[in-house]
């Protein structure tokens, strides 16, 4: 079929499967919003929690593109969730690829053994949340906007400014912690599921142990990898919503739409004009899901480097990743406007849901601004030089 | 200011405080749906409901693009208030234009006196509702989709086929007659409160003297300027909605956003991207609105020609009007995607309320399709063929 | 006719009938660049040369929209004499706009009595051409590039920079002074006619009788419109160009374009693509033509204000300018590239000439970034900040 | 380097070299028209011309890939010898594909020995070339339009209708047979030294043994993959325009363009305009390239399956070179035009020769609309229905 993947990875038949599950009540639940509890559990008995976790940690070893090629899966009906699952990953592949110490290794082995899903509560736009040293604690206070996956998460990174030295400090601790609360007050236009709210810190004690050694710092091409990372998981939401679109779009107007009143045909689809758009729908999905398959690929080879990666081949992959980025982002943008005119008027009621798949891509794509992006690229192009590592590049 | 109509009309200048009124609540309306009840009182008490009514009626006597200026000053914070008000309109236009007699100029007086509000049950696409002949009175069973404005109507216009001869016919009747239930089943994506569910007939008598005469029939130019009027409502929503989503968000950007973190700029607005990026909105917003314009002055053109407007001239209208009309939904449909890109991530909120802008125009823009329009243009463009008056051109 | 100017402005008729004229060699002027001199003849004969110039000198007094509407005309079938024509009209219009002293007025009845046309020499990107004082001379020695019209000029307007103070200075001297050589390399892909390569200063001879007095420093709004001038040149150019480029394209299509073979229709304007994207076309054309039309205007009223003009006033007119020009560009350049498609493959001959179109609005639209201008306008969307009065805004 | 093939390939990196060549004089010989001589000396002497005759007959046996990427190498500077180049291998892929009989075998052995250069003189609009039978030999006379490469051919291949029966059929002759005659009336805005002109057949004798059996009825799907070489030739000259254009504007931009005047920049490549546009370019670019590199591995495996190709399998590859065609098309036009308002006014000169860009793709677009391949792709979207195969799908 079409847009298709690859199912001879079980873990990729297995998100085909749940895909076909989270799909059945994408709409309803995009409109009321709050907890894919449900989903969730669906996940952890997949197993599809752990494939990025090394083997002799206990998880599958995937690379990280199978966990992209499942976001973007997942993407197709339901945007929330391939975030969340996609940004799962973060810890664990930090974990894995600031090289394996005590602490990692114990995190992965615990993460597989628990069948852990990790939110994040790191979001660096706002110093809102600060730590006070204790002894061999650290006492947390005040909040973190942008906590996407918090409101289902079994365990958090948490990441906090020190009150005295203004150092940034990451650490891994279960999201039941006394003093944390899930504000629950995510208010998107779109991936409504992902509980991008607060989470409230109130004298939240965290151990030195649990701390991530030297993670802030890091100069390492790859550790620098992460924000790339990100950005991958953003542009396979990007793609799997347009393709998914674009299919639900395709169902609709085969099935339902019916032939605008001047148009002499039989069927909506026999239109010159209806063969037209959505053919030139198809033609920009692909080539967006082209350089979106490059950009798997790199990072793939990029994580396989490990160590030996270099500022330059990290640099390589960082342009790969945006250009792909952009691209997905603008394309994901036009298909999921323009699907409605090859529908018809009927189709934009929201009992049908089609209108999520634009909310989604449009509040999605406003986190790292593709005039940036694309502006690093034109530099790359110009000039040779890659984008200075960051938090969005 | 920037989109400000001329107010030395009083009634524009009425619309204007009325629409600094719709703005306060319209974001909770927009999600809530429903009735705006309160905004239809306050459109009574201002006396703008019974402008274009000949002053010999009671009424004001303004050229109908004074509803059209007011219809895209409401749409300019709230989409289904421009969008039922200027469709009130359609049967008052009607009833003058098809030449005054007695039925016509009572219910001009009536209409005016009464300071009534009409919703429409006409919609021609299904054919769901029949009427059959007893004596006097016509017996109505079925229903109609898609009657916008019926929810707050004083007045119905009513459209059905007889159910033997088949025959379409029409008729004035009080919304509150005996036998109508408004379904409240409205559920699309935008212009949610412009109530286009469905109106129930259940044996609704329908007397002799409320029957049009001879509308459905007609072929004098001057009658076949009625889907002309319905075109020019929709432009001019479309216009109304560009606008204000351009004067909202630029209230946006230079009051909440920040500036990017790669940008080296201290305020958002000095970002060259931001300059560039409202310079083409605005460029490509006021080349709509002249378009627009140019049809406003088109519209009150043709009907002061009245009896006397030819075919080709009523051609020329509707090729003016079409023109319009695609470039103003193209316009307003990138608009109003694209402002989010200015605002940033965090304008991305239901709270906010930016996406009923968008919301609105898409699903307003489906219901006359922007390809068939532009291929009018285009036949007409190539050999000088108007389009064959239509219920859509 | 479609795009067809009001004529019952007798300048205007004037206007059309050289037109036709132009158009019996334009393409093979075109392809062989060079001098248009008998063109040039005609205008001379036609009395088109001297309409801006007050009644008082000699002249017609017409305001300076009339000359861009000629300009306009004339670039529908040939961009050099468009360009030349209303660049032409700088020193005139700087003479008047200056405030009438005796030289200025000399001048203009100078120009008028020898129905002179002007070519400039004075583009301000390069240093390239010095004056030494010599007591009542000044001796010009060096180059101008970009002299357009110089060519088949009786007289210059020529800038320098004195070798000592490095201060700038105009005047008006005729094009057959001593030491004056036409180098005519100009190379441009497209406005080949328009002489605009480089004129050569050896040992010139300037009087001080002919220098401009206080041009240079001048901060006076009203002189501050001759930037504005000068793109409204451009943009008139543009326009004439989108709308002649339209037109061949339809006689074209009308007359000579096939069916493409697997269309099914008779005739190819009956394909639904060929309609379609004339329609697009004439959209396209028409809100440009639009933004122009408005930007006649505000020419207009910003020299009947004379001295009275504030900075304010200029700068509304500025943006007025920068707005319709970039929209002009943007769609010419649209228009000259798309017609071939609706034309096939056998327009795209040289001896059909269609190709002059692109090849002049390309080469034209370089000479003020877009990019800036759509900043300049943003810019003033969101601060109400005009642009600072330059050389190019 | 950016945009360079890989060179591991020997014939890909002979191409190089023969490109750098190519590009010393391609902005005089674009001008100039007429013949490429020494180019096709040079291409006779590197051994190119034969590489996809199989090894048993003489040739190197490559892929169909090896010659499309070589003609994608070679529009980077010359899109006339990318066309010809890549339209040589027809008649040769043709015989390979019929299945190898006595004929083909033969026809394939003298290519090779000969090192022949092809040109066709087999454009299906016209019907204008008649053949008389007469005994063993047929006698053609009229002529054929659009005989790319037949200006410096050694064989030809030549299409004609009998002439009582109007049977199409194909032979193989020499270009020297007498009366032959290049007409050398090429006129094409672009693509100059293709020789597309006619070719004028008086009293030429072909003998039955030349004629090649029962090609013009054959539905076996590996013959049907001609049409689909064709469109692949095209595309890959679009690709390799736009990448050279984008390349030669880069040079251009570092070396010779300036800051404008407003930017407030040192160097023109540090204004975020030009990094954004170069951003922009080459995201398309690359995203074209993308698909275009899909097409190549499908037109290799859909030869690979020889007899064994099914007919739905042929649908797939012409529905993946439809689509990579529609958008090489559309990008290459993009970037033509673009890359002037990034390189600056001085660069649109004749000189610079940037034009020939924008001319070569333009009119090489024109031969098969985007229009009806967009349809296509669109058609077999919703309908899974494949094109039926004909002259241009």
């Amino acid at each position: 079929m079409i847009f298709e993947p690859d199912t001879t990875n079980p873990y990729i038949a297995a998100a085909v499967d749940l895909r076909k599950i989270f799909a059945l009540d994408a709409i309803e639940r995009d409109q009321a919003g709050g907890r894919p509890a449900e989903q969730i559990r669906l996940l952890k008995e997949s197993g599809l929690l752990t494939i990025l976790i090394p083997k002799q940690f206990g998880g599958a070893g995937e690379p990280y593109s199978t966990a992209l090629k499942i976001t973007r899966e997942f993407a197709k009906v339901d945007g929330s969730l391939g975030h969340i699952y996609g940004y799962h990953f973060s810890p664990i592949q930090n974990a894995i690829t600031g090289g394996i110490n005590d602490q990692s290794a114990d995190i992965l082995r615990r993460s597989a053994a628990g069948n852990w899903f990790w939110g994040n509560t790191t979001n660096s736009f706002s110093k809102s949340l600060f730590g006070r040293r204790d002894g061999e604690w650290t006492i947390l206070n005040g909040f973190r906007p942008f906590a996407s996956g918090s409101h289902v998460a079994d365990y958090l990174t948490v990441a906090w400014e020190d009150e005295k030295s203004n150092e940034r400090n990451f650490a891994h601790i279960p999201a039941e912690r006394e003093g944390i609360t899930i504000a629950g007050d995510w208010d998107g236009i779109g991936q409504t599921q992902t509980g991008s709210g607060r989470v409230l810190y109130k004298d939240v004690k965290v151990h030195e142990s649990e701390i991530v050694p030297g993670r802030a710092n890091s100069t390492d091409p790859i550790r620098l990898l992460t924000p790339l990372q990100q950005q991958s998981v953003l542009l396979n939401v990007f793609i799997g919503t347009a393709q998914g679109a674009l299919l639900a779009a395709r169902d609709y107007t085969i099935h339902h739409s019916r032939p605008w009143m001047y148009s002499d045909v039989g069927r909506h689809i026999d239109d010159p004009w209806i063969k037209r758009q959505y053919g030139e729908l198809w033609i920009k999905t692909q080539a967006a899901t082209a350089l979106a398959d490059r950009a798997l690929r790199v990072v793939d080879e990029a994580y396989a480097r490990g160590p030996e990666l270099t500022a330059d081949e990290r640099g390589k992959a960082a342009i790969a990743i945006a250009s792909a980025n952009v691209l997905a982002g603008k394309v994901a943008l036009e298909v999921t406007t323009e699907i409605f005119e090859v529908m018809g008027a009927r189709s934009a009621v929201r009992k049908q849901g089609f209108d999520r798949f634009w909310r989604n891509v449009r509040i999605h794509t406003l986190h790292n601004p593709a005039e940036y992006k694309t502006r690093n690229v034109g530099t790359w192009y110009l000039t040779g030089d890659y984008p200075e590592p960051g938090i969005f590049q």
